[in-house]
């Protein structure tokens, strides 16, 4: 706790890349590329896959764990996969070291090479359909659905701590279904899963849509996303969900017979959300004081901070704040009493802001003697003093941490609703993304050629095509041609 | 559910590999050495890490993640883990694959060739210590009690599920210490945190003890085991705990200030089990009608199966089975009501019996009439018949489970005590092993050369030093020295 954090006003990136640092949420790794996930960004990470792990299970999904490792040769099968995958990733080549003959550490034993290279996964798709096929031969063992959390390697050029990163972790679910209409079902209801996990824990408003066909994922006839408005007016795609058609299915040769006693190929679905949460969950709420987390995903909801001069006095405060302390916990609201007489009030009121901590309860002499606590909100820096005798404090407690919830997610909604400008022609929609930022709806012809063209001249992409699109005549903002409803556009992470 | 099981008495190998299929838990995948784990048998490995997991927590530590590759000249830093680990790994060498010009698929870029080659974790101490580096100033950073739940792959040439894969899955402990006395504690606190798992979770009995020098981990000062007994006569290494001396502070230059101005290299130890757990907890307590699975860990605790004619039956059952199947979700048993119309009741009782369900439920229209259904035990398969208005048929079931969770536990500890003989003589210790097997108590010399000698002529390795060993005055069966106590040898998986 040193000097403050750099100011989103001025340095946007620098808060970022500081903020993950200094609130002990990650860094980078000796190893390029890599990340080392620290216990307090950890902690975040975990509730967030209790969570959606609940709602995958409540869904009829079980969770399963498939090879790291997939031989090159299954990249290939799938064509627009290997074309997408199959470029930037990590090769096992050999599986031995031996002594340097130098004497000096270990070398690669040429001998040791592998017959076939091993690629560590980027995705799963196709060691998955591999083992599907052994998996499914009648109606009856369809639907599968399987999920598998997991690490995941993609060689990055570029990386940022939790927004884009050589290794990540992540969930991928991977479905089989009879029809195709059951394996779209599956896919609209996991991205349902995703955008309500998204607005009621993250407290992060999303945008439901389809990616265009040059954005979606390799292998997938469809891809569905959700995507987020990060505070300097980029965009963040933060789950996808894939409806695969029978592509895998036909790659890895996945027939089952139908009830009528046909033979036919399988439908699929993939669907994944990764650490990259985290970096939207950051970037979403938190200000230049610190992480602004909302209460459901915070490790600690509630911090008590004894304000004390005097050993006695600590004492005193203590009785009452460990009593506040089991009465949260009985109810299941973590707390923290931070007693430690190593740091001043005003340097422990700094570390919790710092790290988002949602509600802060001090509590000095004078409190006690008027019976009162003094809460603090992390979110609007407002204070309230509670009488705890005339006021049940547990309830008040519980209800501001439900409002600090709805709160984040209110103030993350009206910045996306002013952050989305609708334009009609080409200088607007320029003005918008160079000046104000955020989602620009525009009608668009269509076509890949346009698509591609605003990216070069722009950097702004296609996000989605909304799925409450309201259906409006229009002419596309570059080529003129007529399109029936308008899409959004974005700089994005 | 074709065929019955091999018999254990007959191919006790076979057994376990088809038991592992048949029931579920795991398959072979496409890529050598590495194992699919199945929705069912993932099932059960999650039910151990949570308990594990609530364990770590409870004693003080927290989860992190640190990254899957270990730069190659990490692993020469510590003199004796190179020579341990960085042998069978895999190795990545090139971070690239293009299109063959060819025209077939993709091959590996040599111009994308790392300019040193990375190696797949096979255990983090090295990846891990190289960042408590800049984690550990002062006393005040210790202790730092971190694990970490993660994948490793080590090379190994002959592999079977869950008990020796290329991959697998582990949680490894890695903590900082700033006393000798600390990190000691520290090591034989989480050896006991295994052995109370083992044995109230897993109803298996260990027993705890030092591994000799020849045996320790790479890189440890000393190494604390809990070794189990399978119904094979061979012993199974089901945990170990590290206390790893200063020798990874010292390889990566970790120091901290002490309290009293000085600098010092700080102590450490690791700790580790694995999905070899799985193989443990199937080989202990199966037969040959397929798993049995202490109430603790079962996915599924009860089952209820249905005994129907007619549809009219069926429903007159649910009924009632759904009353039952709430009661008991209310305090937290899991339990499955199997109405399926597509299986007999017969071929659900195998299934469920290959599966290992505690406790299975069969109601038919005569029970109903009687008030009365059929309690059938997986342990022993004892059968009760229990009246439902005239006895508490919830807290039955409930004691019924306590009560198959401590007769599996104790038809193991009876099993591992028989398994168990004093040897003072050579020819008694290779007539025992050949003959009866198990963990054979016999006087060593203390020497590695008397070690490896009997581990070339009997294939037998010294388990452990068990941490209650009675001091007691006796001969060295090989060499005729003098020992002061018993060590446990036996062969092992």
């Amino acid at each position: 706790m040193s000097k403050g954090l750099p100011k989103r006003s001025e340095d946007y990136s620098l808060w970022y890349n500081e903020l993950v640092k200094r609130a002990d949420l990650a860094e980078n790794s000796a190893v390029r590329g890599c990340m080392v996930i620290k216990p307090y960004g950890f902690s975040i990470w975990e509730k967030m896959q209790a969570e959606l792990d609940r709602k995958f299970k409540k869904t009829g999904h079980s969770n399963a764990y498939f090879p790291l490792f997939i031989p090159k040769s299954f990249l290939s099968k799938e064509a627009n996969h290997v074309e997408g995958f199959a470029k930037e990733c990590a090769v096992v080549t050999h599986y031995r070291l031996k002594n340097d003959p130098s004497g000096k550490g270990v070398i690669v034993d040429p001998e040791a090479k592998l017959e076939e290279e091993l690629i560590v996964r980027p995705t799963s798709e196709t060691v998955i359909w591999s083992t599907y096929k052994n998996w499914i031969q009648s109606y009856r063992d369809l639907p599968l659905l399987i999920n598998q959390w997991a690490n995941v390697v993609r060689w990055e050029m570029r990386t940022r701590l939790f927004l884009r990163t050589a290794e990540f972790l992540w969930q991928e679910g991977h479905t089989a279904h009879a029809t195709k209409r059951e394996a779209e079902a599956e896919t609209v209801q996991m991205l349902n899963v995703y955008a309500d996990f998204a607005e009621k824990f993250m407290a992060m408003p999303v945008i439901k849509g389809v990616k265009t066909e040059s954005e979606k994922f390799a292998g997938a006839e469809s891809t569905y996303c959700i995507e987020a408005m990060m505070q300097d007016g980029k965009a963040l795609q933060a789950g996808t969900s894939h409806f695969l058609g029978q592509n895998f299915a036909k790659a890895f040769d996945v027939k089952f017979a139908t009830k009528e006693g046909g033979l036919e190929h399988v439908w699929g679905t993939s669907w994944g959300v990764s650490t990259r949460l985290m970096g939207a969950l950051i970037m979403a709420h938190s200000d230049d004081k610190g992480l602004v987390l909302p209460p459901k995903l915070a490790p600690i909801q509630v911090v008590i901070v004894p304000i004390f001069k005097s050993e006695e006095e600590l004492e005193e405060i203590s009785v009452k704040a460990k009593e506040i302390v089991d009465q949260l916990d009985d109810i299941g609201i973590s707390v923290k009493f931070d007693d430690r007489d190593t740091y001043k009030p005003g340097w422990k009121f700094a570390e919790y802001e710092l790290k988002g901590v949602p509600l802060r309860l001090g509590i000095g002499p004078r409190d006690l003697k008027n019976k009162t606590v003094e809460l603090a909100r992390r979110d609007d820096f407002s204070k309230t003093v509670i009488n705890f005798e005339t006021e049940d404090l547990i309830t008040i407690i519980k209800d501001t941490l439900d409002n600090i919830q709805d709160s984040i997610y209110q103030k993350a909604k009206s910045f996306t609703d002013e952050k989305t400008t609708s334009v009609d022609t080409w200088e607007e929609f320029v003005d918008v993304l160079d000046n104000k930022g955020g989602f620009v709806a525009a009608h668009w012809d269509g076509t890949a050629e346009t698509e591609e063209k605003i990216k070069e001249k722009t950097k702004a992409t296609i996000r989605c095509i909304p799925l409450d699109q309201v259906k409006e005549d229009g002419l596309c903002i570059v080529s003129g041609k007529p399109s029936t409803g308008r899409v959004l556009f974005a700089r994005a992470y």
